[in-house]
Parts: C-alpha cells; sequence; structure tokens
C-alpha cells in the first residue's frame, strides 16, 4: 500500500470543464477520485459558473487565471478542448492523467470496475517495447512474457512517456463515420496494453491520456486550432496534433508510447451530421500532416521534449506551414508553448496576485 | 454459404507430423477440419507409421515424396518442424493455414469453439493498415471502423498477406523463460486483431499462422536451421527466420502482416530445463539477426516475393554469413528454395512415378 500511496502522491488528475455542471460526472468519479488530486479546468467560453460537488482534493483554473499566469497570447487559446492544456501547465506532479468530461469509468469484460487511475500508472511505470512487437502484448503484465524470439537484449525495453485509453459506448470516431453510422458503439473489451512500434504514427486522442509530465509535458500544447473548432471531439484536432508531435518525440529520444487498457464509458453527445461541415477540414489537414510526421527525422542534438518540440515546430514552420495558415499558426504557438512553459510550467507555481 | 464455400476450396491446411498417432488431434479438430483439403507431411525422422483417422480429405507427404519431388538438397532439411514446407510446396491453393500437432481448437472469452479458418481466412481477405495504427484495432472487424484522425486516403488499406495466430495455456516462450517460469500460463484471451506496422518487426511463432501462398509463398522456407535443432518449438527458430523474411517482403510490397486472432489451445510437451543448452544457440542468433532485418532495405527494382527473398538472401550472404556459417547455410538454402518452388511449387502437380 505505501508503494501506492506514492504513486497517488505523483498524480494530477486533470479535467477540462466544458459543462458547468460536474456534478454527476464527479459523483460517477468519486471511487477513483477522492484518491487524487485533481485540477479543473473551467473553458473560458463557458459562461455559468462550474457546479462541483464536494468531497474532493482540488484546484480550480478559470479564465482570470490564465490571464494572470500566460497573459494574452498571440497564438495559444486556452479555450474548449484546449482548457486542460493549462492544468498541465499548472500541475507540478510527475504523471498527469486527462479526462473529457462526458466520460464515466467503465467495467470490464468480467463486469468489475476498470482501474482507471492503476491501470494508467502502470502502463506508465513499466517499460515500453517499441523496437521489436511482442505477440503476447504487454510483456510486463502479470501472466505475460515475452515470446520466443525476441531479443534478450531489448527485454528491459525503455520508459513509457504516453498512455493511450479507450473507449467504450460512443468511440472516437470522426464526424463522418458517426454520420455515416450513428448506431455505431464500441462494446468491445480488448484486455490488452500493447507498445506502438518505434516509426509507426497513430492517432491520439485526448479523450482518456496520461503521461510523464516531467518528460514529454512541454511537447503537449494546444497547437492546432481548426478555423471551426467546436465543443465536439469530433470538432477537433488538438489532440491528434498533440499526439503526432509526442509520438515523433518519444521515437527520438528512445521513449514509449502504449495504447489499450484502461477504457472509460463515453456518453452520447451532439449530432454528428450538424458538425460534418466543420469536421471536413480536420480531415483533410490529416492528409497532409500524416506525411509530414512519418518522414519527420529530428537532429540527433535535440535530447530533450522541448528541443524535440522546437525542432518539429521548425519543421511545421518551413514544410506545412506555406500551403495553410493554420500550420503556421501551429508553429508559432510550438514555440511560444516552450516559453510559456519554462516560465510557468516548471518550478514553484505562480502565486495568487 | 456458397461465399464460404468458394473460400473453403481456396485453403489448404498444413500439418506437419512430429507425432505418429494423430488420432486425438485430428478427432479434437474434426468439426473444423472435416470442411476442407489437408495436407500432412511426416517428419522423416519419424520412423513409425502415422496413424491417422478416417474421415477427412487429406493427402499425406513423407521422405520418400520430398526424395522424390525435391530431390537431395544440400541445403534444405524437411525434418522436424520444417516438414511442413513440404506441404507449403505441395499445395496449389491460394492460402495455407498451418498448424502444429500440440495443438487443439480452443474456446474464446464466451465459451464458444474459436473459428479457426474462418478467423484466419477473414484475417487475409479483409484489408491490412501498415500505415498508420488504429487505436481500435481492426477497422474491417464488425462493429468497429477507424478512428478520428485516421487519414482518408489510407482507409482502404493493402492486401493482407500473413495473419500470425496466438495461443492459449502454453504460450510459445523460448526455453529460458520456459524454464525460469514453468508454471506460466497464458490465460487471457485478447479478442483483437491487429496490424503490425510497416516497419516494425515481430517474431512469427510457426505454431499457429495462415497465408496468401500465391502472393507470398517463395518467401516461406526452413532455412535457418540450428545446429542443435530439437523437436520442440523452444528448440527452433526457422519460422522466426521465416516471419522476419516475410515482414521484410510485405513492408518492400506494401502488403500487410495481421497478429491476434484466431487462438489455439497448445497442450503441455516436454522440459524446457533440457532443452536450455540448445536454445541458448538460438536466442543469440537473435541479436545479430533483428538489427540485421530492421535495417535492411530491398531495391525498388524487386517487386515480388521470389525477387524480395533472393535479395534477402543475398544480403544475408553479405551481411552475416561471415560471421557464422549457419547465416551462410540460411542464404543458400533461401537461394535454392526459389529453385524448388519453380520447379515443383508452380504450375500441376508433379505426377506420381
Amino acid at each position: 500500500m505505501s508503494q501506492l500511496n506514492i504513486m497517488d502522491s505523483e498524480v494530477d488528475i486533470v479535467v477540462g470543464a466544458l459543462h458547468s455542471d460536474l456534478t454527476s460526472f464527479m459523483n460517477e468519479w468519486k471511487p477513483i477520485f477522492s484518491q487524487y488530486h485533481l485540477i479543473i479546468v473551467k473553458d473560458p467560453e463557458l459562461k455559468e459558473d462550474l457546479i462541483i460537488p464536494d468531497g474532493f482534493d482540488l484546484d480550480v483554473y478559470s479564465q482570470q487565471d490564465i490571464d494572470r499566469i500566460v497573459g494574452a497570447s498571440n497564438s495559444i487559446k486556452f479555450s474548449g478542448y484546449s482548457c486542460r492544456y493549462f492544468g498541465y501547465l499548472m500541475s507540478r506532479k510527475k504523471y498527469i492523467i486527462s479526462i473529457d468530461d462526458d466520460c464515466v469509468p467503465a467495467k470490464d469484460d468480467k463486469g468489475l470496475l476498470v482501474q482507471f487511475v492503476a491501470q494508467h500508472i502502470s502502463n506508465l511505470s513499466t517499460p515500453a517495447t517499441p523496437f521489436f512487437f511482442n505477440t503476447l502484448y504487454d510483456p510486463f503484465r502479470k501472466g505475460a512474457d515475452f515470446v520466443r524470439g525476441y531479443p534478450f537484449s531489448l527485454r528491459s525495453g525503455v520508459a513509457c512517456s504516453l498512455s493511450c485509453g479507450l473507449w467504450l459506448n460512443l468511440a472516437d470516431y470522426d464526424a463522418p463515420t458517426q454520420a455515416l453510422k450513428p448506431s455505431l458503439r464500441n462494446t468491445r473489451y480488448v484486455d490488452a496494453v500493447l507498445t506502438i512500434p518505434a516509426g509507426a504514427m497513430l492517432p491520439v486522442s485526448g479523450i482518456n491520456i496520461a503521461f510523464d509530465r516531467e518528460v514529454v509535458g512541454p511537447a503537449l500544447c494546444p497547437a492546432l486550432r481548426l478555423a471551426g473548432e467546436g465543443k465536439f471531439r469530433w470538432e477537433t484536432m488538438e489532440d491528434i496534433w498533440c499526439g503526432l508531435c509526442v509520438k515523433v518525440t518519444c521515437d527520438h529520444l528512445k521513449l514509449g508510447v502504449k495504447s489499450g487498457l484502461p477504457y472509460v464509458w463515453r456518453n452520447e453527445r451532439g449530432s454528428a451530421v450538424e458538425s460534418l461541415k466543420k469536421e471536413w477540414e480536420g480531415v483533410k489537414l490529416m492528409e497532409e500532416v500524416v506525411p509530414f510526421f512519418q518522414t519527420l527525422r529530428l537532429p540527433e542534438a535535440a535530447v530533450t521534449a522541448e528541443a524535440c518540440f522546437l525542432e518539429i515546430a521548425k519543421a511545421v514552420k518551413e514544410k506545412l506551414g506555406r500551403s495553410n495558415q493554420m500550420f503556421a499558426r501551429a508553429a508559432d504557438a510550438m514555440v511560444e508553448w516552450v516559453e510559456i512553459w519554462k516560465n510557468a510550467g516548471l518550478g514553484p507555481l505562480p502565486v495568487d496576485n
């Protein structure tokens, strides 16, 4: 238990509040959240006061904190889903777990409550194996190991910096998919965690992730903002962009990214058909974005997440920025973020005025 | 059903018989095997006659067939687990499913019999997605799709050429792992199939695989034979080598490799401790073999599996063959195999003398 407690004190759970009444969300999560420190960031565009039940250890941040600590940024907007990134900046813990406010705890295939935090921390605190695929998935899980043929020299693995959880019920599809298959629900609980191989790219969904803030924190920022960004997940790309930056950074620094458990249960929201005209913008961007990240190679001299992130920003500006202003703005936001991180994301927390 | 029947006639199930009495093996598989044509190849080192129950559509091959069709090969030995490759040569079907004779049908997590052949054929006949990872696994499976951020231009996927199934109960660990953890059993049924990303290498186990014979058949041959190769899986490396050759070939030809379902139930056999002194040889080889395959790039001009395989053989000879005779022999076997495949693996079956 003492081991668990040490871990507990190293975790911040960050929630971006896009809804004012968090009562049912918080109460559903109470059995899990009550052991941890929470950071709740109110979407600056949300007019109503937040309603948060008692019984939690939490800090709440809102527009005035953002203004005070970041000031008026030219390129970074903390509105909508991006408000959570302000929480990343305010955390001083090793690990951050970030979850959307339309998710509730899931049950596993045996009907037991998913150990949401414990699973993310297990993913982050056991090695990742990006340099050779283990067909029985996570070799560090109880009851598993490396299979025949797995090189012994690769079995110690590398540190894991990002853990991507999944979703039951409403999955993280884009608006066209959701509109085409309105009744599509994810009901399959896949009892596995795997390391995404080095060099392979994936679409990281920000709905349910955890990361090692000390190591890759500077590489998670709300850089890519769609002109028509909205309040539904399928109207955002900030997390997908962010995930590609982190994956390229991890590949370069020989760090791991895992995907799979834990699941959350995601509730229904909104009409995908309504979002279709906005979403096509994000869908089209990926055709340029993915080949860019797949072929991006960082210089040897970049040995920290900050340095990698600045190199990515430079390449974005040079290679993508010409064709689309949105990418040029993303590059500016990334550079600005590294400055903000140095000033506000490290050291003691800025005191209230 | 007619669709299923067309598929049925395109499948050969190949079994390398390392045990003379196949009665219980065949009877356990009867509900599944009875719909398909079987090719059974008797291990040339097996002295006793095979005992095979009635009620199956099968061809049995043994030493004299190998001698007649292949002749005395300098570099390829069809003994032990390698006997199955003679079956690959004798097949004229599009798909081959290959299974070890110490496996029986598994049940899924709901207690239902695994649809062993149907699952392999589904893996091979639906597209693979090696160029971007889909976090909800196989997007072509019922109830699944591509997640937000997955580029639309990559959603049609590519043809899948190799399907690697898994094992419940006794997993495919190497002798050291099995000896260190003698009671380790795989009890986790992971309900997923995924495409191994392009560029990532994996240890392909020959226990339970299926492949598109027309496309990658020439790249599956028993090339790497350990000096101390034995009759337990952990005393062999032929399949791991073969899998690396096929993966490099598929990556080059833009074809897919999947891993996951279907599972088989693998029975206990042998003492790992006894095998330890043999197995270390295979374990040590992987330290050289994996970096070789990870960095191997094939010339643009290689546009068939045969051509890729010959290029791999050339590189093996040049880069690995100097340090170890075993690799030089493997390269010779690969070149000889392509010749054998042209003469005996294509066209009408050679008639009996």
